[in-house]
């Protein structure tokens, strides 16, 4: 069955549900899902809302033409997503190949409305794995002086396959400011330690250093700042004294497959909506 | 500020959203939060909403007239409520008293919108805590054959107290089916174990026994069938084999008082929905 | 570097540790790894310990022969197990292959200390994953008239590979009491439902039905009552109203997963002990 | 039934489990609970040993003089705690109270083993509650200027009161190193955030800021350097977007009172060692 999801932002103001719920009622449009959330301390406004595209009278490629008289008057920022028009993700790992094993898995197993035409590394570990679910696989080494070189590869290569957004499945690059920018909030990062504690490389290791008695994982889109972009999800795990490092990562690993899920679900599914470097997710 | 909460349950149909939120718009009400729901296997639509009366055309005392028009070409159940209407809540405990304490401190602290006029119990122990709350203590001891009598004196108190709802603090005499039918979807109790496991006397004994390695306590509303009403609220807990039924009790005992406080604060806030003995929860 | 584990339980009594540490320490072994465990309701005492074989004084096979006379004492029941005899898992499943896979992953990267030479199925969808991490696969599908004579096959095929114990990664037949007792306390099953809860088949639908906030995922050690047997591990986490059937598919097959993997290990590394129907866990 | 328990720490050695329970066992001790730990990467041994006095050779005056001869040998530091010996915590408070409240309750239920004499506070917020558990109350403002002769008076107290360890109960004023010294490893702080994350002031708005889906609580020994002592027990809770710091607060609290309450009870049970600014608990 052929939906619609619309994504709204905007100031809060009176009549706004009844606006966007009579937009669809008068245009035949059944919902099956509609969640909202007003932020109190910025007076934001926040929508999700699905509806049924059989009997709408409005054609597919009108609709966003037509709400966006509405849009004008509230000053919404709005997105309109069909489920017909399913989503190109591309997966980037390294030498850790857990959470891209668990991507594919899911993916296969139908979990994820999306397509994955490729998966880029800098190392060859992923390779077999790639070529076992049957997707094009491609080892870009970065290295300080090709970095920009092989930025623009990648952005040519992400461009020609219409990519709509990426899962760093332990991916162990830090991209520049610029390729970011292109992947503002579509770039999901999967960081193996419960943010904003131990940001940066070996966070296990940090983690067994100082001495906690949990341990996490974040999932948070890519901004400039390492580490420091809006949370999508997080879990934790109990550890204690009795865990050596190698504990920590072993059970950590277990979180970073799932947390790293979640967050890209929750994306694909279009439940995601970003301000203030933080997200108000619609489960 | 003064507030309504309208909650609706009914078959779902195209344009209810938009009927209802333009009943609020068209009146001048400010929507401040606003859930809903889809439940897919029985085709029923609920919604919370709740709005700000400053500047609402309708008087409150006509609200509930003029929306039953609405209600009544879409088959809704619903019900309106006022923040200036404080739900008055007893609470009947027994000989463990801590989640009556943890009750009334909550309640001194502000975390419940009702008011305690009166606390109940089979057994004297929990007098003086009453007494240091200010609160009036009733003693009523159960025996077989007194049961009918003194459920007929606890009616009549809660009559005379315009009671609304009852949280039952480990209360442990089981009440007769009419006293249930009184207070339906209004009488909250906590089970201290994970339901459906371990249902009727001594659920740690049960659980220590079966030898699980987490507990968990539930809260739902009292039915005719014991331990069997629509829950609201559960949490776990992880133990091992090193502890004792006693270690259960004071593990399980924290859990308790988590799940029967956050259960009666979802009811007192109006955001629990029964259905077919299950529960929709907006939290 | 070699190792050996032993296992004790026995009634307690002064002078336990004492000997068992003496027999370590005057041949010159090297504790890495103890844990004891009085279960005060029963007065039995657990014992694991784990030493360097390196400069040990006794040559591994004579050590058993050499403790079972302090065991006689004691009225021990013990076991000796040593890091050089890999342990030989078959895994057994069905039609739902994600434990089967998560097993299989995690034994290619070395969590698990064992060697896994064969897989069974009543049914051929694993036929192909047993294919690509090269384990001979076999088809053994079970109906009423055949179940005796196919669990003769089973048994005969586990003889041959001299299999010490049984994953069972969603294996949906249930054994008769004889080859239950065959492998007792050495076949692990993966129930998803947080046992004693939803007992049976289709947990999950149960659990939507109830309501229940709350669903889990349980491995046992199989005995002849269904889902009935000692509990090793167990796992929970949090669902809503939004959750359908399949919802709760997919987040309790996230913790089968997990939870069948944790206890796969910890019998593996011989940190479990039975006794009343319940585990000792030296974790 | 009066028991001793002996707490070690030294280089790991062989003989060292068999020297500690031959001196139990010769001296006709009878072992109710053993634990011990090697820390593989310094090479340390820990153990924590629990027997009952009841027919035990040496007189409860003499065991530490005898027991100072094997721990010579080994290198060990070591300390031996008697049931009869019951510790005297003292309470330090601000104007929050809640884990102040939580403290007495399990107090008076008997869930710790020690004695309050009185309880020490900056503001008089917590007077009423102290004087209904009939404990002295002892207000000591803190300024800046005063800071050095309160701390003198408060250090008198504690010396008059033979103060064994206290429990800062939110308590807000931050020690001298002079006065932390006196207390080292015998004083408990509880801070409201998922320690490392959001050190400082004000944890749940700089959570609120990041964006968080978890929050946490931790309690530690205190040290010179602030909210970076060894941590005893740590938990968390899930929150969402709809949470605002209120909220945050509220949920936190919960984890606040049970976080601290379980680090007291593992302290005061002698189940917690310290070395290298991390704790080894024998749970």
């Amino acid at each position: 069955m052929s939906k619609a999801i619309l994504l709204i932002s905007c100031p809060d103001r009176k009549g706004l549900v009844a606006k966007v719920s009579n937009f669809l009622y008068t245009n035949n449009g059944n919902i099956e899902n509609a969640d909202q959330h007003i932020d109190a301390q910025t007076n934001t406004f926040f929508m999700r809302i699905e509806w049924a595209l059989k009997g709408f009278k409005i054609p597919k490629e009108k609709i966003s033409g037509e709400f966006a008289k509405i849009a004008h008057v509230f000053d919404m920022r709005f997105s309109i997503h069909y489920s017909s028009d399913v989503p190109r993700m591309a997966v980037f790992t390294s030498r850790f190949t857990h959470c891209l094993y668990d991507l594919l898995l899911r993916y296969r197993e139908g979990q994820f409305n999306c397509v994955v035409p490729l998966i880029v590394s800098n190392h060859p570990d992923a390779k077999s794995i790639a070529k076992s679910f049957d997707i094009p696989f491609f080892q870009l080494p970065v290295a300080k002086k090709t970095k920009k070189s092989i930025e623009r590869k990648e952005l040519a290569l992400l461009k020609k396959e219409k990519i709509d957004c990426i899962a760093l499945a332990r991916y162990t690059q830090i991209f520049s400011e610029s390729f970011v920018k292109v992947f503002e909030n579509r770039m999901i990062n999967i960081h193996h330690s419960f943010l904003p504690a131990f940001i940066g490389s070996n966070p296990y290791k940090q983690a067994y250093l100082r001495g906690v008695k949990i341990i996490g994982a974040s999932s948070h889109y890519v901004t400039k700042e390492l580490d420091a972009g809006p949370i999508i999800e997080q879990d934790t795990v109990r550890i204690s004294h009795r865990d050596s490092v190698a504990d920590l990562r072993r059970k950590g690993e277990d979180l970073e497959k799932i947390v790293l899920s979640r967050a890209v679900r929750l994306h694909l599914s279009r439940k995601v909506l970003v301000y203030n470097n933080k997200t108000v997710v619609f489960e």
